[in-house]
């Protein structure tokens, strides 16, 4: 019989079927033995009875983790034992038919165990198996497509960004150099900056979800040396409140289509879906910084950052003063910011540029940038850089590139912050760290 | 006035309207300028007389891709006058105010001109605002979203691939080395394989659109360094034809697409959408070495696998016998495939693996899956591997593998097989290869 996936069991009650997946859970009770089957779509109780005697000999083997297929009969449970936790509980499949497809060895831990981060990490084959962790990638999975969507509904194209580059692009320490040919290094891109910027003079408008890579050395629980992110650049701007726009559209956009789709799996993180008002508050940061300072007895010094437990702060002030889980922070020094930044003509000390924090944490950066070449020039000069060295990216500028923007969400951040999940290594799959590369680095 | 895009104006006819974007083009005739005007919609004409004085002498100063925001009068331009070829052929824009975005430095060459491939590669800031450019990664946008779609309605989940590996997967040579931390050695992936069939564990069905990485030492028209493949795997097959089905599904939804949002572009490049017949065509690799024989004079001399020559006839074939823009080859010897390929029970010698033709060229590849722990290991060995450098991935079948399969498409092989590109590295937005990463590596 053709297999059918567990979510569509319902529909059978009172028939016969076949389903295929992995054995979650293994129970004896008496004579019967009970299994929790586990497929993509979800988990239903099976039960066998001595009586189907070749089945039974086959689930008597069956260990967790052990692939099999199960055909039988479709029945509705007694009332007193409905369970009302997944939805298949209240029906359970009587096993007249066993095929094993696969066995497993013995799991190193119960599958469902609170395990350390360390252990989780060297078991992701398994671990990721968890009902936990296909929650978490589950959610990401729609967050980048509803990111695609969003942009796409904006007239936005796709391009695919290069991860090998020339040089580290901002002039950061922080770039993984490779060996390329011919005994020429080469880098592993920072971020998609430069390229998207060039490709603003090609489509306008357009975005990427790139991977970029980062030789942090800290070992925080935000910090990786690989991460997606989720880029915008746009053409034909005002300044960066037309980026800024956008971005809280598109942040809209993902946010409804994740709590829709996802109701029951914010509900098992106990989170609730995020509070969004009419608009997302917009504070420069020194309003900001007046803000922690007079109502929340913080000093900031006049900093030209807002650092981590200031993030923290404000994002519980926005929630408090206007029920919003998004913050925006606008105006960071034009010192601190990258070459590429747009000066705010009304006060050069500051930048046409904003951060998005979201529940305490930083998930967006963007800016307006320059357009005009020899202005371009003059700021990559006044950083101490090489002009000679930019001057593939400069070609887009010296022949013509309009007053454009924008900025980049990190997946992982987002992912993370969505789930209130303490940890960004817990929102990415195969987290590269100073330490690990799937198994840990030793010595 | 806020702008509005080209493709708009024809529902402004006898108004005002402002547009925005490139000076494609200018001509001065005889008093009057007329400028071709790009935006990311399309192309209009723009004229404007010595009486519109202001409009008149910033126009006078315009040259080639300056960016200029133009308001006027949107007219119906006399029937002798309609270019047919292009959408706002039948209005033209008289120029009322005129303000300079953004000026641009004379170009290095006449916009649309022939170039040789290093002038073209050279210079990609510019040359990808040539429409050809435009078309080819506005189809190539269209082809990866197609995908994704496919997979998605075939209930796929999308997973997130790394880039930075531990060891090169599958014991080639020619993975690109990344100095990681604390003078550890990493590699750049050279197929998501690994991990894809990791994800098969966790949700029965994935996708990816990865980045890979090979250190290929030739410089072909169809070897590049960096490239974007699309994946899927999937488990709980009966065999590779399996997987055949979902890809041959997949690729038919993606040609439909882009033939139905694109006819204009297939006819820009006088190439028309593939042919399909109702199934494509599936030879086994001695079936096609034996047609090659009889029927098309050529020497395979039961060789292992298919050269670029014969996979060039074998379409002609196709194209002739099936109507068919497409063919599986089936069946390659075991002794030629990588580890983790299934052995056909049938007859050793040969494996349950495919490739799918595309005009001429291999555009994916794929197969059954190893599931078997043990039969893992012992592949591993076989192949003189170490199965402890894969005890990560190991995990996955030690606890638990359902029978699987799954296979890899090359974005910019059928983009360019798609538009009769002759050298995949058009296909390729910012082509590294061993010479080349944006600019030429000098010696």
């Amino acid at each position: 019989m053709e297999r059918i996936y567990i979510n569509e069991l319902k529909n059978y009650v009172g028939k016969e079927a076949t389903v295929a997946g992995w054995v979650d859970v293994r129970r004896d009770h008496g004579k019967l033995i009970f299994i929790d089957l586990r497929d993509k779509t979800g988990i239903v109780q099976v039960v066998v009875s001595p009586k189907q005697e070749k089945a039974y000999e086959a689930l008597k083997e069956c260990r967790p983790e052990w692939v099999v297929r199960i055909g039988g009969a479709v029945k509705k449970r007694p009332d007193n034992m409905i369970n009302p936790d997944i939805d298949t509980g209240d029906i359970e499949l009587e096993a007249k038919e066993v095929v094993v497809l696969s066995q497993a060895h013995e799991l190193p831990f119960e599958k469902n165990a609170e395990l350390n981060l360390d252990t989780y990490l060297n078991h992701l084959p398994l671990t990721l198996r968890t009902e936990r962790a296909r929650d978490i990638f589950t959610l990401q999975a729609s967050v980048i497509a509803a990111f695609r969507n969003a942009m796409s509904e904006e007239g936005f194209i796709e391009y695919q960004n290069p991860v090998i580059v020339g040089g580290d692009a901002e002039g950061g320490a922080s770039a993984f150099q490779v060996d390329y040919f011919n005994d020429k290094k080469a880098f592993l891109a920072t971020s998609p900056q430069l390229y998207k910027q060039m490709m603003v003079g090609v489509f306008e408008r357009v975005f990427t979800t790139a991977k970029i890579f980062r030789a942090e050395k800290h070992a925080t629980t935000r910090h990786l040396s690989e991460v997606v992110q989720m880029d915008f650049e746009m053409g034909f701007i005002k300044d960066h409140e037309d980026v800024m726009n956008v971005l809280e559209k598109t942040i809209r956009s993902i946010v409804s289509s994740v709590s829709e789709k996802h109701a029951s799996i914010f509900s098992r993180f106990k989170t609730d879906a995020p509070l969004m008002p009419e608009r997302f508050p917009r504070l420069t940061l020194r309003e900001a910084q007046k803000i922690l300072e007079n109502e929340r007895g913080m000093q900031c010094n006049n900093e030209p950052d807002i650092n981590p437990e200031e993030e923290r702060e404000i994002c519980r002030w926005a929630k408090e003063k206007h029920g919003s889980d998004f913050v925006f922070i606008t105006h960071f020094p034009t010192a601190k910011r990258p070459f590429y930044t747009y000066i705010d003509e009304k006060d050069k000390a500051y930048s046409k540029s904003f951060d998005l924090l979201f529940r305490g944490l930083e998930i967006n950066s963007g800016s307006q940038r320059v357009h005009d070449f020899d202005e371009l020039v003059r700021r990559i000069r006044e950083k101490g850089l090489d002009p000679d060295t930019f001057s593939f990216y400069l070609q887009a500028f010296k022949y013509g590139m309009p007053p454009h923007g924008g900025c980049s969400t990190g997946l992982e951040r987002i992912t993370a912050r969505l789930l209130n999940l303490e940890n960004v290594k817990e929102a990415t799959l195969f987290p590269r760290e100073i330490n690990r590369i799937d198994t840990l680095l030793s010595e």
